[in-house]
């Protein structure tokens, strides 16, 4: 691990809770309007879009746009999916609510994480979140990120190559000066076979009480830690 | 002053001191290789480069590459220039050299300024220095920047309108909720032209001792403060 100096964030699942965060933001929504929906449903019903929005752009079917671009879209999408008429909601509301992604809480232990590792390495996020989009949460939940990587940067949705080969060229590094730092082991296998050191943090309740996926590593990753003040212990810091 | 939610910092001169740093990198230099040459001219003959070496990406005659890059390119020139035979030295040395620009001292107010303007706004570099450059710099001098703004994210050199536009636009803000904070009355010009608001910190020092540009502040700019102290004050930080 010597030779790393900067550690990229996943972001959405490994540094916040989007899940609770965007379920809030939901019921508070379906309150207003008298809706009985399930708001964790429906949240994760509007994450189910996040990858197919993403891929429509990675395989060039549509130019690059933002994944705050993708986020208002798709939440017009899952509201009519879920019976809403979409016309009688104001821009001014569904936009605001598009926006609560960036009002995701940090999990309890990252902030205070951050701040130790940000003490020996550049840190960052490798996200598919855009630079606004990252740099609004961050003021909301106090993630002292030194510099915003990942998609917007390089124009790339991981896991294309160039999402990681490109966040570590905007910092003038190699490769294996970098590491991805990811609760998704699929993630850390794209960094890995970008040259990028691979440390995966589970989040066993990303998905809520039923997760069935990424509860453990499945490669022998560079580090291993149950959050991240125990990879700030880890990486001595 | 209300609507402004981003500070964009012009950064070599308004909040590092480029030429006392310089000269001392270069004077190392020198001294290691028994050169009796000033440090401090050669600090200005070099920073002498900085604009015709932009100037000739911002006229299309080449395509855009980084400030890194061009540090590096203009070093062998002013070597040149300057009576040294530029392939006696090691590419690690001069690349090490160039990198002086990542090791840049701030002003004595500036960190303490840019900490209390952080609580208030999202703060970051609105400069001609790439990513990863202004990236080092902030580790090495404690710079609490929120983004890296200017004109590696938007590929344009200031005082190009699209450096200003662009980096309102990474942050999905508008002209007007950006203001630009810097020493250059030039600078500044350029970003009100844009919609940007403008304030200016006069550095009587930037260009040593017997400075005779940019001392007082040459339009009706919104803000004039002596310095980042004085600024968060003003803006009740």
């Amino acid at each position: 691990m010597l030779s790393v100096r900067f550690l990229g964030f996943d972001v959405f699942g490994t540094v916040v809770d989007w899940r609770t965060s965007i379920a809030r933001e939901l019921a508070a929504f379906l309150q207003r309007h008298d809706s009985e929906l399930d708001p964790e449903a429906l949240a994760d019903a509007w994450r189910g879009l996040y990858q197919p929005s993403m891929q429509r752009v990675r395989s060039g079917e549509r130019p690059w746009v933002s994944l705050s671009v993708l986020h208002r879209e798709t939440l017009d999408t899952v509201l009519a999916q879920n019976g809403f008429e979409v016309g009688r909601f104001s821009a001014e509301e569904l936009t605001n609510l598009a926006r609560g992604w960036e009002r995701l809480d940090p999990w309890p232990d990252s902030v205070e994480g951050l701040r130790r590792l940000k003490t020996r390495f550049v840190i960052g996020p490798i996200s598919n979140g855009n630079v606004s989009l990252m740099v609004w949460m961050a003021k909301f939940g106090e993630l002292p990120w030194d510099v915003i990587a990942g998609a917007e940067p390089t124009r790339a949705y991981k896991p294309q190559p160039q999402a990681y080969l490109g966040s570590a060229a905007l910092l003038g590094l190699l490769p294996d000066e970098v590491a991805l730092v990811a609760a998704h082991n699929d993630d850390l296998a794209a960094a890995r076979a970008c040259g990028l050191k691979a440390m995966f943090i589970p989040r066993p309740r990303e998905h809520g009480p039923n997760q069935k996926i990424d509860l453990t590593p499945e490669a022998d990753w560079d580090v291993v830690a149950d959050n991240l003040v125990v990879l700030a212990d880890r990486l001595g810091c």
